[in-house]
């Protein structure tokens, strides 16, 4: 029988694309019926999306960005103080997200600079320090993700801070990201009040050095593995690293334990690490960017290799179109708050930790952890049919980093500006969130997406390079 | 319109329950179906059946006994060795699964009671172990249950084995089971060679000393709530149990740290614990032990409080039938080889782990543990299959042991005889399976069933008992 004779002959079963009003009536009459999702493209995009599907060089240079992130190995390797390791001075200080001024900073990125410069003596009181950085002098500021870095929430950066270092072998690059200070009132998320400062300080004087003693006796202990790991274990390593946590104990506690500091010092920071089930996430950041980083510059990649936030703007840089930042206004999380909290008060989307988002993990791999699809306000189908959907809208599955409950399929990784901008399907963030005021801490957790005007921004970036190319 | 002309008029909807053909039919006609499984009972338990479900005490008891076994918590207490604990001279040696002689036991039984004896400096060799035991003299042999104790796989415990104190603060009531000794060449798994002995020799002198003092020095470890974490953290507490493992580290290395034992012990004691993800089994354990034996001696109670296997026998014992053991023939697991072993090699299921199960967690939480079921040769969606199952032979959810991924429901926890009995659904186990030889250690880990024909044994004990008291 020909093929057209059986359509006619055969029950049908019928595909739907798109609205569901056809699929309704087709269901109606008792036919199988499969149903698609579909949106348009985004506003304006057509023209660019049609450029820069035809570049000559797109598949291979996607290719080839995929290639080089998946093939990174993030290995914690030192723990060094900023000052030391990235030259900052006592005025000189970073920020999560793309450039800002202390004009334009959010209430929990200037609270953080206010204790920042606290810690490093540069100033005696808030009221001096807002007013040093009013100045507009005497500082100086920038992003984390220009020194190699990045940083949780404010994610501000100081010379007295110690770092963890993590490098890929191989290439021999590194990155950089301080050490997580735990919840509750915490520069990151604005707060810098007394205790805040004190906490700073022991992270200095004693978590800093004991850890950097661990490490060096322990030697490389390997960040990309335990990440996959952490996906078995319930974490999406973002909002939730407690597996990770105690992963990262095991491993370094035994050098700790020798490395001849005072047991009570030492005691102290496994009580610290392990009582703070976020800690992990300043080593899953890095090891993100590290992995990201490797596809930075590759002409004709359309793949998102950062998003970051100031607590003002939302950017992204993109592989094919250097270190330009597309920016647009961060949004407010939809999630829980804390206590009396609202979404009144909330800072909008603040933080380089959009970073594990960029990589497939976070709210890309929420398919793993539905224990904190509560803790985000959402449910467990939510999670699932989240990780599947980021699958429309990346390059690759990571084969290291696979997903259990969905039959180990591989985390979505690698962000195509061009499906985004073709789906309409913005990525998934899920994140803390900030109180607006400065030193108001956390008010709560919760979902959020870029700004959607970003991608067709970068978009006619790439598509202006391929017209410029041809 | 009355309700049957509504049948008449309206369009049906088909509840199909057991065999498949009549919902074949009725689907094949376009009309919706849902299917329910149905099996007939087992075998000669009609009778029996009514005459339980017809027992005035049973719902109450039932309630009873749910409501004991949930209310027990299970805190760490002590680690103290057997002999001071529970009395043993260096001729007494308990065992696991139900009461058995030399003569009827399996080659791993064999094989770790051998390696203990010279454990114990009570023979020089294995053959001269071989010839005590044969001998049927000089020697004690008895279940760890009839001593308040568990132990996986062989259960060997003898005097100079440390053991941990689990206790219920609301009862003091207490259980116990020995120290885990990793995977590879072990006594657990019937080896008995000189790397054996002399690994249970640092466990008497460093493990158990150390552990001793860190967990006075913290006290209480809560670790029924350890479990609540686990089963968001993908362990199903019997194959899997590495992120226990981690949170007891978490807990109680602090005050290790701090107790005066030499640095290099206490490093060696995390790196030990840290590199061993079983460890956290030998508390898992003795917890649903204290759980379940809440609800021993429950007059008209139907539900199962034990199943342990000696390698030869499969005994459970139930609520309402007191301390009587109910045995067959223990099944060899399905499921997945090390190395070139096969089939072949294995012995009979063995071990009193499936107190795991009998308690709602192990097999019975395979969906929590997706990361296992490839270990044991299953699916995903096995896996979440079998836990669903398993709530229709349990008489509770426990509301404190909730399955994310399954919509945060309860484990299924409290096996009911007549359930068992009245659908032909056999509890699901998953195991590691020993070397049938003895000295040969672990060969593979799979899925296993008890014998079908101790539940209708059971089922006749309850029924006797029933008519006894009409």
């Amino acid at each position: 029988m020909s093929p057209t004779s059986e359509l006619l002959t055969s029950s049908p079963s019928v595909v739907a694309v798109g609205a569901g009003m056809f699929a309704d009536a087709v269901d109606a009459q008792g036919v199988p019926t499969s149903r698609v999702d579909w949106q348009p493209p985004m506003d304006g995009t057509a023209a660019d999306l049609a450029t820069v599907a035809a570049d000559p060089l797109r598949a291979e240079a996607n290719a080839r960005a995929v290639a080089a992130v998946l093939a990174v190995q993030a290995d914690l390797v030192d723990v060094v103080p900023a000052g030391e390791l990235l030259g900052l001075g006592p005025s000189d200080f970073l920020h999560a997200g793309p450039p800002i001024t202390w004009e334009r900073a959010s209430g929990p990125m200037r609270g953080a600079l206010m204790g920042a410069a606290i810690l490093e003596g540069l100033v005696d009181d808030a009221d001096a320090a807002e007013a040093l950085f009013a100045s507009g002098t005497g500082y100086t500021l920038d992003p984390c993700h220009h020194h190699d870095a990045v940083g949780p929430m404010a994610g501000v950066v100081s010379a007295s801070m110690w770092m963890f270092v993590l490098e890929d072998a191989a290439s021999g690059r590194r990155t950089y990201c301080s050490l997580n200070e735990g919840l509750g009132k915490v520069l990151r998320y604005g707060a810098y009040g007394p205790e805040v400062i004190e906490k700073l300080r022991w992270m200095s004087g004693v978590l800093g050095p004991v850890l950097q003693s661990a490490v060096r006796a322990t030697g490389r202990v390997d960040v990309t593995g335990v990440l996959a790991q952490m996906l078995q274990m319930g974490d999406e390593a973002h909002n939730r690293n407690r597996a990770g946590t105690l992963m990262l104990l095991r491993d370094v506690v035994p050098a700790m334990v020798t490395s001849g500091h005072d047991a009570s010092d030492v005691a102290d920071v496994v009580r610290f690490v392990g009582g703070n089930d976020h800690f992990f996430l300043n080593l899953a950041m890095p090891a993100c960017k590290l992995a990201l980083d490797a596809a930075r510059g590759i002409e004709g990649s359309t793949m998102v290799v950062a998003m970051a936030r100031n607590g003002t703007d939302f950017g992204i840089q993109v592989a094919g179109t250097g270190d330009e930042w597309f920016t647009g206004p961060a949004q407010v999380a939809d999630g829980l708050f804390l206590g009396s909290y609202g979404p009144g008060d909330a800072n909008p989307d603040i933080g380089d930790s959009a970073i594990t988002e960029t990589a497939g993990i976070g709210g890309f791999a929420m398919a793993t952890a539905p224990a904190i699809v509560r803790l985000v306000g959402g449910s467990v189908p939510d999670a699932l049919a989240t990780t599947r959907r980021m699958a429309e809208i990346t390059l690759a599955e990571n084969p290291r980093w696979s997903i259990p409950v969905l039959e180990f399929m591989g985390a979505p990784t690698g962000i195509d500006v061009s499906k985004v901008c073709r789906t309409g399907i913005l990525p998934q963030i899920n994140t803390g969130m900030a109180g607006a005021v400065a030193g108001t801490g956390q008010v709560g957790a919760g979902l959020v997406t870029p700004p959607a005007s970003i991608f067709p921004a970068a978009l006619a970036a790439l598509a202006s390079r391929t017209r410029g190319r041809a």
